[in-house]
């Protein structure tokens, strides 16, 4: 349970300032692409060295999936861990959506992602291969060889990396709790592309355990 | 003494380059608002690990009043480390003032915080929660299950993670030393709305302390 | 072979994020110098960590090179390490490519290096010293007196760093892997400029390594 | 001798990489004020896990002053490490001014620091103060109690900070070696104001390197 609470918490926050961010700084003067993308990555470092010591901080079910494949956690645990971070995205998107209508700003756009200019396959494998690389670098950093010291940090900078890249492209999900919740929240568009953000990262993020465990023998 | 000298040193420092760079680096070629986040968070990083050896860093009375709900501090040494911060930050201001009036600029603005487009209660929703998460990290990553060696480096990113979403809302407080002397010093308008950014980062530090303990169990 | 593996996936990272952020994240709104520069490094970053653990993380022939001219790699193994890398580049270029078809954006630009405004000596200079620099970080710090933990972060903030000032110069390369793959599907321009790209970082790279061994003796 | 090449190559670096992106990065679509500030904090993360094994990576005229002061180096030494210091900046300017007129550039601007708009007290007060912090974080960091592991990263970060503020009132220089070199190469106006950049510095180190020892008791 406090395990639940922990991805809970992470996910809120991963969620709440991610998508803050890129919902209330944009413009010339506002915070840009790697103001946005570095939201993202310092929410991992945030959350790694303090929930991460409860529960391993996953906030992500790309991740806990993966672990879940190279055998690191067990059925019932995951089903606990994706609904926590499920929760933890919906009540961080409830917050967003809260402190929108305090300063009477639209509503309209709560962070979801969009293929943008995208095909559907284009926008598949853009989520695909930047998933793949951050939970590569998640699975290997955490894994038997891996610094686990520093693989916080790492993996938070490679969450920035993967946003600097993805946001003109797709916005980047990597993350179907990140996704789900301002999709649900943002009505039609969103839900209906919803699909894609959360099968490319489970796909990307399945990949990578499998190329970690049987192609670099990194785990334990 | 020497403790108090510690934090005096720290939150001078905090004060000084946090609403410094928030005065001096505005406008389309400045600093920005991802330069402003950086400044405060950056602010800590250097302050942890130099004067955090003597006094443990906390800079900030929310966070102070934390570790003393959470009996990691005994209250005579709260009040003096309360007395030192404010201090520190009123010399901070100070100081700003004369680099500001050398440069024959305005001393209008000393980077006060203020509720900008909120609501009172939407402003003490954001400054609550951005304190809570906070100081949840403070208290975790140097709680007894964290990894103290980078506690310095991942609460200064935390901070500017916080002011990453803050500065828009609210310019971002987290922190009663960091509002109190600007607000001294530039008038009424952020003299009449300090009340806020005492209380509700305390009430977000608490919350933090409580949760730290009672729900994440990582008190030493 | 896990080894070379590694290198292909890291090189892959290095070039897709690096040279794909260069191309996407034009413009005044874009990402800018900083997050290009701020791409190249976190992509160091994050493959030190992780593919790191197996092969060094080399992922560029200029390093490659040194690690082979201070004995620290046996020449068959040099050039396995350059063929992967090599292809990891190319396979990063294409995977480029095919974003901006699905995005309907212009091919023409791949992130390919060029002299810019500099004469040919001017920009073998630039390149020779930048590489020199990085090369000396990564020798030294992964040398006998190093700090082997620290050694990623440190490796991939130089990166940063050196594209902070070579790209209004040349693009920046330091390293022939990154510059080889956009020149093959860029056409002549870039073509007829590559040999400077592979010359200069390799001779920077032989410079770093002599004076890391002879100057500095931070060899084994 | 080793130790004087280590800090030659050091000061070189920081003051290329420094004050070249400063020239090199200006303008909308350049690298700002962060990016300079990076720039210059990122060269002392490089040089301190690399060089800094060998001398201690001053690389900094008022640094080693405050070693002395406080009897971590003999006077010899001193004088070589600010022979090597002043040198290294000097032939990074020279290499700097190469690349401009290998660009076709000003060489007008070479990244000297300035009084601005400042008058000269107030401009000395800037200049002593960030120097004060700057000297301070380097001293406790690598003295007694300071985590040796991360001084390099704290210490980088802080100088990155002190540009934040700084550049947009002095430029910012709190090393003189940082300001001679420009000011031999530019003229009248930044030779004038030199003295400035060279006295604030010390005695914003001297002070440092005393309340270091006698206030805070962080020497060895």
């Amino acid at each position: 349970m406090k395990k639940a609470l922990a991805e809970f918490i992470g996910t809120f926050t991963l969620v709440l300032f991610g998508t803050g961010t890129a919902v209330l700084g944009g413009g010339i003067e506002g915070i840009g692409t790697p103001g946005i993308a570095l939201a993202f990555g310092l929410s991992i470092v945030a959350m790694a060295y303090s929930i991460g010591t409860i529960s391993g901080c996953h906030i992500n079910p790309a991740v806990s999936i993966a672990m879940f494949i190279n055998k690191r956690m067990p059925l019932k645990e995951l089903c606990i861990y994706l609904v926590a971070q499920i929760l933890g995205g919906i009540v961080a998107t409830l917050t967003l959506r809260t402190f929108l209508l305090a300063s009477s700003l639209s509503t309209d756009n709560l962070g979801q992602n969009g293929f943008g200019a995208l095909s559907a396959s284009g926008a598949f494998l853009v989520e695909m291969i930047l998933t793949f690389i951050f939970v590569l670098v998640v699975m290997t950093t955490t894994g038997k060889q891996g610094n686990a010291a520093f693989a916080g940090l790492a993996i938070g900078l490679t969450l920035t990396l993967v946003h600097l890249l993805g946001i003109p492209l797709t916005g980047t999900s990597v993350n179907p709790a990140r996704s789900i919740a301002p999709a649900l929240f943002t009505g039609q568009a969103a839900l209906s592309e919803l699909w894609l953000f959360i099968l490319a990262p489970i796909v990307g993020g399945v990949l990578a355990a499998l190329v970690s465990k049987f192609v670099l023998s990194s785990e334990k």
